[in-house]
């Protein structure tokens, strides 16, 4: 029924930057219509203080952010957060955690992955690190797009349709035109991919950025019919938000 | 196993128009008894001011809503509201949550989408935004009907049963014929198809509207024995409700 | 890999009587142990005004119900509820929610559906509901057994595996071996089939009734070695209880 | 596709036992450290009160009982009861959400079953029940082992892994493999096979008592190799636990 | 469709270890925050008491800990044991629930195991347990490494892709490949494997230990071209962490 000799097929090599952690919350909006204003400014001024701490480190480029109001009960609100370590990380959410804005924003969802570029492209002889296209990407400065998508997927392991299971060539064709579809995207659509293999439940979560929600919508839907999706994505859950910054979230909290 | 050269099919292409919040919502009863009758009078008023900006934006045709009593568990009020924009669905549901009904009514389950229809019917050549009907279709003013249907589905990719990997002809041919067994129920059940991909957990949305709940037995069974729902249809939770207007949540909360 | 001619298979017609609501709920057996006297005596007053309006309608004919208690952690009470429409459906929900007993009966788990006959067996050429027998059976008096046995189930849709991919007499065939196992149960088990495909999220009810609960055991398991179950079963989760009455809750509630 | 004739197979005959409620509870350290010594008094009384219950029914051969400590989170105490109806298991449920230990124990995972001989080794022509051992095994007294595992399972129903569309010879055949890896471990392991058909959401239940709890993994994963459990198998959540007496309990509850 | 003579492959003996508890919490913030001074500092010296007796059993080779800052919303505290017996674990279970710490660290997620060996490159005619470094291996002190991944995972019962139905020499030779890739990260990631066939609800329990957290990824990543991983791999949820110690949680819940 199978063979003797198995195969340990070629993986494909990453490039790895930022550590990156979205962090779901939904307002607990009875709470807050019952705290008093002494508690609400407090509460409102650690908010302050927490999001200049992440403006700072988006200026000193040790870090970037963004924050957007998510449309659904899934949650209200998601902020996203780019450091150069898993400890940066656990401090930020710490910091977040103890603040006096805390009590208001309760968990819906998280994930914790990395900045990462796939080198199915790669040209062979060159050092990718060595390249300031290459290290900008995998260090990326959030843009201020006015919507965000933000989904996790796996590439199945199902019986015929096993991605870990073909050759690296088979998995080089296919993603090379499943990058065309969104390279077609530019200017539209701008995408982070971060790998989560071994951090969290989903070996991918995919951040998008656009002007136009609908082309969130028109990139995954095409991307759909790609046979790289087609028979081997496995997508989690789905969020979709509008941009805030820090005004916008005292006005929610008005 | 894999041929080394795959496929990228023709994806459908979709017309989109308003943008969808399906918000489902338990009372909470036990609150609600508690509340002294400042409180409920002052969350009716809420309420009331939430509902007229709705009828006032289907007055201008700038949008359009639907409430309907939840029968089981799953949720006790459901509120659809279409919206020109991501931008003011976020603003409707922040405006419920943050008024004084909110505490009472707790998130139970929604849905985000656009109202969409395919073209595999498009007629080549022409424009179909020039159509009014389309335009009627996209920017629908959603009916009183007695009863409201809500479930959300995808094609399924799974092994043999694979829509994706389908060609155009073949979704094209089995499209007709599920389009047919719909069209037999005209009168009896109207159908708006809100799009999801890239904005929640499933690819459509499906919101039935009839008069006699029984018709929604009746046209979902019989499409299920045909080949596009049979062999690739995913069907997530099932919602079904009975017609509320202002005064008859003021009934519930009496 | 797909014929580009698909089917439509026939589907089966049904026969559809009364709608039904199965509500189950956890008694909140410390929020019963800390209210005073007087919450008490309130709770059980409106309880029993609430199954008298019941009782009332069975006597009328224009519904039936049925009480039990459910052994283990799904639930403590189920009311099962069945009226000649959903707009009922929703007013006895909200009677009971209303009440003064709710805020100790926490929702456990609801089933939405409609008294229903397949009619694989119909003799052609009849008009089944001059049939007094049939009529009976779509507007049941639920009986008062001993102990009841409810779940929910689908038809597989899986693979080679497909029950909407049969043609009708395949369907016939192994249906009426399905039925006549049943038959076979005959004065020990009364089973009663709800379809709920757009109302709730399996296609099917399944309640039945006996003296002995051994004869659910035996009945479901001899089934399951039936094609018709084994190889297109799908089931949800399983309630078992014993019957009770006005005094028997009381009792409980003591 | 399908033939049209199909088949309805032998179904394995079982002899059923006492009826068993698996009852796993949290305890609410957090009340219990709050309850003042009046209320910690009281509930340790109605524990003991319960206790001794059970107790009595073991003594009187009308029952019987086993309590264990669950290691991890989920739950904190397993109390397992047999009883010879179905009416008993839900008074006994009763009578412990009706005591005053019941506040500090919250509802964790329960399991309705019977315990249940399979046939597929039976003598043709003798009436087991006239077999004192076959007696001593459906109404068994539950050892006092050191600790207990128990999972719910299911016999698969996927394509090719079909356990019910088996033949009785082939179900027969490797039941019996599976009884002799069982044997091997007399004296290490003692297992109570419950069914659960029709009254909870797998099919069986399976109470494993052990001195040595490695002797469940080894046990449990010797037959994982077995075709029986191999392709046919499926498994629900595992718990493992130490066992407790009335004075182990009130040392928890210190 | 099934042969009558069925298989029983050879299962893999495994040696066994200590026994192992992962226990992961929720810090409730909130609770901490409302909390008086007075209650804090008896929660942290309780704390204090049970970390300490768990760095006496690390000396005096009695049992072993670990203590990490889970990063994302799935924990915030992992607390990992090893010790001599399932009653050990029970007993310090049950000890940090009674403390005044306890309140304030909500259960999130635990796993019953004992760590393993497997033996497929086992040695023919020696005895694992006369070597020293194997003893070591089954009760290990765990390592102060910087970052910690733990997840669970089985090996698949699936259609074709079924690791139990295969031949002891067709697994040895996936197991020894699989292997080398481990090898391959010594130095960079320390492993353990625990086995939890019988105690909880996956088979294995894998737990990682590095300072540089991409090489969870990179090792994790590279395992899932393996075919052992590639076709028979099923994995749980994925934890991520970085070390703390007891000040560091005293930092925490400042």
């Amino acid at each position: 029924m199978n063979e003797t000799t198995h195969r340990t097929n070629e993986a494909a090599q990453t490039l790895d930057g930022w550590y990156a952690l979205h962090d779901f919350r939904y307002i607990d909006w009875n709470a807050w219509k019952q705290a008093d204003d002494g508690h609400k400014k407090e509460a409102l001024q650690d908010l302050n203080t927490i999001v200049q701490g992440w403006e700072q480190a988006q200026t000193e480029k040790v870090g970037s952010h963004a924050m957007y109001y998510i449309v659904g009960q899934k949650a209200d609100l998601m902020f996203m957060n780019l450091r150069e370590s898993m400890d940066q990380l656990g401090e930020l959410e710490t910091a977040l955690n103890q603040s006096a804005i805390a009590p208001f924003l309760i968990p819906a969802y998280s994930y914790v992955s990395v900045v990462e570029l796939s080198n199915y492209m790669a040209k062979p002889g060159s050092d990718p690190m060595e390249n300031p296209e290459v290290v900008a990407r995998l260090k990326p400065v959030l843009p201020k797009s006015k919507h965000i998508c933000f989904y996790p997927m796996n590439k199945k392991r199902d019986g015929q349709d096993n991605w870990y299971m073909l050759s690296m060539d088979e998995r080089r064709s296919m993603m090379r035109s499943h990058g065309l579809i969104g390279r077609s995207y530019a200017g539209k659509v701008k995408q982070i991919i971060t790998g989560s293999v071994g951090f969290d439940d989903w070996e991918w979560g995919v951040t998008l950025f656009a002007d136009d929600p609908l082309q969130f919508k028109k990139l995954v839907y095409e991307m759909r019919f790609d046979e790289v999706s087609a028979r081997y994505g496995e997508f989690g859950e789905f969020f979709v938000g509008n941009l805030v910054d820090r005004e916008g979230i005292e006005h929610l909290l008005k």
